[in-house]
């Protein structure tokens, strides 16, 4: 893409209104703009990223045998006094509709996707069944000063899964870890497996916590199995050694909760009397689990990690572009040769922002380039003669490189 | 994908609260699920169909050089009383936030990309800029029989360009006429491109009519070069000489609605104060077009128009899957051909759903595969041999082919 047509412009300066830090970058590189307190619009770069982390989800949700779907916003009151949640949440947004209708707008979707699968699974041979939605949800959250970890309207990705047994849901539970650990990776991120409360259903549920200086929550964790417990539920203080291992010290440390899954058992299940008809021609109950990650807020938890005093540094796969391509000079033949370049990367399939502005200086294309983080740097200059000049956004050395190998590279 | 993994599965019966023939198709065929009026979950299958339609427009919007942004579906109260809809749009659903913050769901966004455009391109080199957004949109209809032509939750891709003057302003007015029949066509819909009101700012607005005997507007058109205006500002009835052309006739005739477009002019921009700065250092005011399609909406239109007794006929580019693969009959060497048909299908990357339940019989399948509608029908049984049955949804006709002949053709 060009970047004389982004319409978008990088901010010198941290918007008053924001304190979070990943609010606060993403708003001067021009990722996201506030509309009102937790409410933000994506901008191009910022949807791109969005989309990239959807991408990878939506891969594994694939993977693990998940079918999408796609449920309103639009919740019926009736729907949460079934399950107590319509008194008992105090951050669903709640609104009229035609006919004096009550609707919240879903902030999870348990009172949806539970009569639905209902209508559908209903014996035996219709078990197991996991289905899932990418898509946007809501929270009237009373304080919104997170930036994109803690918004009114945020994207989350779903999973729910219906079982016929403890045996089958624990199997599936246990691979459902599994493919949140490889989103996580694959997001660049190490996240923890982390106890948490169960709530009135199981003894856990479990957190995946990255951990970081900049979290908002406080895990205890073996430095050796990481075996991790939450703040709200620790057995073990620092120092301890690990209960798992016995091998590892418990360590306290701030992190960031990326993901949560929740054993949900028959909680919803027996709410919408959701039975299953069993081999035998008896009604059993449904057993279910529900499996949540914030696209947004994933995407909010990268900035807090993945930055330097300068700006963003994406991990590859979640960069809205790999290549940031930086034309310096006006004078004919450096710009033919930045444009050969692009027209190189693209037919190559390599995603690249190119830096075609005619009247922005050097000091403004590196300061932008390092602002909007794309993980490699390409600069062509009156220096660089046929070759390009490489750097890693994480790294403070550049190089010389010939056009081949660099595409090579790249690919 | 496996039917028999498919959560999902058809209704013999129409659901009882369905009028509009689109959301009874649609319902029994297992795309969509209704949770209120004019609210609906959209299935596996329901998803994919609408996915098809936003990446046709997606691409469509890119060629025309729209930049992709994701807005907020709670917009503040502030911005709707500065062009004073907060009052004058009675369709808006209204809701409260933490603090007491006002709020309406996004029903079209002006509101909010007017001045988010305007604290980027504030100078007459940063025009013409265009952004579009492909997201869920909220009308509180008083009625909504229509299924996804009318819902109160929808899918909306809106398009918003802003020029620094008419001339600019007309011609991506005429290129985004363009790039909407081009859409239409590629979801197998003849669009008339229909004069309508152009409310307080213009001459005209312009509709995308389909004419179809199920439509809800009336439109009056030329038989021969189809210029076309609808029931609410026609000049000419029935029988007249078309005034463009002077050859064709005006005939009457119903049609449904699947986008419109309209000239905003200064309309919002004034509202907002967006002026921009000329070459010569002056403020002058910024001209706006707004271009709407719903792709939910058009999946609707599409059924209403598509089907047959036996159910959808889907066109190809927005079938959820080219090919349904049936396999009848359970003896192991159908059961063996029709996996391997299934493998050979896959590698060749056509998409395919294979009927392999064991219990459902032949007629149910056959029923199946007309009630879902997709484009090509293939049968694997103990009469077909080491070919395949081959019947397009639209012909009566079916043929065996071999399996290399078939690949090539549906490749």
């Amino acid at each position: 893409m060009l970047q004389s047509k982004l319409f978008t412009k990088t901010l010198k300066d941290a918007p008053k209104d924001e304190v979070s830090l990943n609010a606060v970058l993403l708003t001067r590189a021009g990722f996201i703009d506030k509309l009102a307190a937790g409410v933000y619009t994506y901008l191009p770069l910022g949807l791109r990223a969005l989309d990239k982390i959807k991408g990878i989800i939506r891969e594994e949700m694939n993977c693990l045998g998940g079918q999408e779907i796609y449920m309103p916003a639009l919740c019926p009151k009736e729907n949460w006094l079934i399950t107590g949640r319509w008194d008992k949440m105090d951050v669903l947004f709640k609104l009229k509709g035609a006919g004096d209708k009550d609707f919240a707008l879903g902030s999870t979707h348990e009172e949806v996707v539970t009569p639905l699968v209902k209508k559908f699974a209903s014996s035996y041979k219709d078990l197991p069944c996991a289905v899932y939605q990418i898509q946007d949800k809501f929270r009237n959250e009373p304080r919104a000063k997170s930036g994109l970890l803690r918004g009114r309207e945020f994207s989350m990705k779903d999973l729910y899964s219906f079982h016929a047994d403890e045996k089958d849901f624990e199997e599936f539970y246990e691979k459902a870890k599994a493919a949140y650990l490889k989103i996580f990776k694959r997001c660049g991120l190490e996240a923890i497996i982390t106890e948490a409360s169960g709530g009135s259903f199981s003894k856990y549920s479990h957190e995946f916590q990255v951990l970081t200086e900049f979290g908002e929550d406080l895990i205890y964790y073996c430095d050796n199995c990481f075996y991790a417990q939450n703040k709200e539920i620790a057995e073990h203080k620092e120092g301890d050694t690990c209960p798992k291992c016995k091998k590892g010290k418990i360590k306290a440390g701030k992190a960031i909760e990326v993901g949560n899954i929740f054993p949900l058992k028959t909680k919803f299940s027996e709410a919408f009397d959701y039975k299953y008809i069993d081999e035998k021609g008896k009604p059993q109950p449904v057993l279910m689990g529900c499996y949540g990650i914030g696209p947004s807020r994933v995407l909010g938890a990268i900035v807090e990690i993945f930055h330097d005093d300068k700006g963003i540094c994406w991990p590859e796969a979640v960069a809205p572009f790999k290549v940031h391509l930086l034309c310096l000079g006006k004078e004919e033949a450096v710009v033919k040769q930045a444009k050969k370049v692009y027209d190189e990367l693209l037919k190559n399939n390599i995603e690249v922002l190119y830096d075609d502005r005619l009247e922005a200086t050097a000091g403004q294309k590196f300061a932008d380039a390092d602002l909007i983080g794309l993980p490699c740097r390409l600069v062509v200059s009156g220096k660089t003669g046929e070759k390009v000049e490489f750097k890693k956004r994480t790294e403070e050395k550049a190089e010389l490189v010939a056009m081949e190998k660099l595409v090579n590279s790249l690919r």
